[in-house]
């Protein structure tokens, strides 16, 4: 078996029995009953997720996937491709959004180079940016597929072999990603999972206007026209609209899955990583956690599609990981709330009146 | 002057001028424009309450402010008076909601004793938790006013007390409270400021059934009918429908905006506070921070009329703080971006095309 289906049988269903004792003690708090909402949702998600009641949120660790898109020549973003390989310089520099956000909530950022169009290879040697790379970015969805099956694959495996190699220093994944132009691709797969339209599921990403953004759109159209995947085949779906970083993403998803590690999810692009990647193995989407809403209004359908509801909705459209990291708070909160609140009777507080 | 017209008379509005250079350096970090949204937002506010680019987010400080209330003999509340008590023992034993989520933020949490019904004594005398007492607790306000108006005054000035105490330890102040039965004044206060009638801002508190929630409802309606205040006298108002940990919120929030320090208000009670600081002078308004939007429906009609949207929803109804506690990771991440984020020149990354 490949490292892919080796990873998508391991994954299994929550363990409803550790859901089920998280429930018994959270209804014990010394709180009036669940009155601590969504809070308590996901401590409950955490243990069946561990299969714990002690579910460890200590270490936390954003993943940022970078990749290069060749549908850019299109004309899609407002901003040079080679922003890209800036901005995993300003991450490694510790200057960027990602980084802020991430030292508030004292959350680790590992980048992977999954397929960027510039040279950082100085950052590989010096072990500060880990190298999966595939090819010097994806080929031009509104002109063909972005990339083969078996890069397809490579991009997912790349995730799934990050997601192991940090397993023993994370207990908590986050995706976050860097790609100029992903926005592009990341709406083609969420109109193709949810049968959207591309003009309801395409927004203004880094800030297009009028014109730009009904092009955008045009394109969206014509890549998923010319790129008709196999129904049911999200791999070939992936190779088709592309993102090496986003395959990336799912990988991430898959390994931390099959680890019963939780993974939450940032913002658009990464969620249609989560769509590939419950494409894949619907149970992968019992370790997901939503981190927020994004104004990208792609989003909330996939994540509708997906059925989740995110934590946060703070009018983000940045991604990097930022809402990921923002969210880490509330996940550790949650296995706070289970693990460290006493009970009425431990507490020697009277219960509600009968 | 008394302590209370002293520290009123202090409270200027944010500085414009800080304001408009955060706004100025926010438009250059390197990121599309806006697109860490609502945390953008914030770190304006924050610039603007401490007139200073550089606002200080790293001590933070719950006070968690505990009363008891004599229309608890009404039957208002599922829990007996005396948790309130044995809360106050929990929060100082770490066993709390409040104390799992005040870890998670790095917070430090402070408990004042402003009038319970029990004996706190020990605690205060090994330093554990402030007293401010008043009373053992308010008068009925279903029979008449809740303490007289020298005791309003104490409350408050108690609060503006504690936050000059805790001032040179703090950066950012953030409001709790227990009080069995304190939604109900809370929700008399609300209706009073916004003009809703008491079945419109009258919630389930701790788990009310439907006869005990109308019998609530026409507790609150009896209150208001038999307390009628006088217009634009919020001393009177918190006098007449009480709340001894209602005034002292609303002195710490006085008290925080005198010294240019914000104050993350958590629910519904704290925001009952919030409305008494903002009757006495509006330009509080200024230094408030909302946390989050609680389940209790007069909740939204008093941030409504303080102009204020709650930065997180997750169905919260516990107070303690716990909200508050919760976005103080937000405040500090949006201190952090203002203050840690490079700009496209610091950085050398490529700008948006013309």
């Amino acid at each position: 078996m490949s490292l892919l289906e080796h990873t998508v049988v391991k994954i299994q269903p929550q363990d409803q029995q550790a859901r089920s004792e998280a429930l018994t003690r959270l209804q014990q708090l010394t709180m009036p009953s669940w009155a601590l909402g969504r809070l308590m949702d996901l401590a409950m998600d955490m243990a069946g997720i561990t299969g714990s009641m002690k579910p460890p949120a200590e270490q936390k660790v954003i993943v940022i996937m970078a990749g290069d898109h060749g549908v850019v020549a299109e004309g899609v973003s407002k901003y040079p491709q080679e922003v890209t390989c800036q901005m995993v310089r300003n991450f490694i520099n510790g200057g960027a959004g990602i980084n802020a956000i991430a030292r508030t909530t004292r959350s680790k950022v590992v980048v992977v180079d999954l397929g960027v169009a510039g040279d950082l290879s100085d950052l590989v040697e010096s072990g500060l940016v880990l190298s999966k790379r595939i090819a010097p970015g994806t080929r031009n969805i509104a002109q063909g597929p972005a990339m083969n099956r078996e890069e397809a694959i490579r991009s997912i495996e790349a995730g799934i072999q990050v997601a192991f190699d940090l397993a023993d220093s994370t207990d908590v994944f986050g995706t976050g990603e860097m790609g100029i132009g992903n926005t592009t691709p990341s709406s083609a797969i969420t109109a193709s999972f949810t049968r959207h339209s591309a003009a309801e599921v395409t927004g203004r990403g880094t800030g297009l206007d009028d014109t730009s953004f009904r092009h955008k759109i045009s394109v969206i159209e014509r890549s998923l026209q010319i790129n008709q995947s196999h129904q049911g085949d999200p791999v070939d779906l992936l190779a088709k609209l592309g993102g090496f970083e986003i395959g990336g993403i799912a990988g991430l998803i898959l390994g931390a899955a099959s680890l019963r590690k939780p993974v939450v999810i940032d913002g658009f692009i990464s969620t249609a990583g989560a769509l590939i990647a419950n494409g894949i193995n619907p149970l992968a989407g019992d370790y997901m956690i939503a981190a927020h809403r994004s104004v990208e209004p792609g989003h909330l359908a996939a994540l509708e599609y997906l059925g989740k509801i995110p934590l946060l909705d703070l009018d983000l459209r940045l991604g990097e990981g930022t809402g990921a990291a923002l969210a880490m708070t509330l996940v550790e909160a949650s296995c706070r709330i289970l693990t460290e609140v006493s009970t009425f009777e431990e507490a020697s507080v009277s219960g509600a009146d009968k």
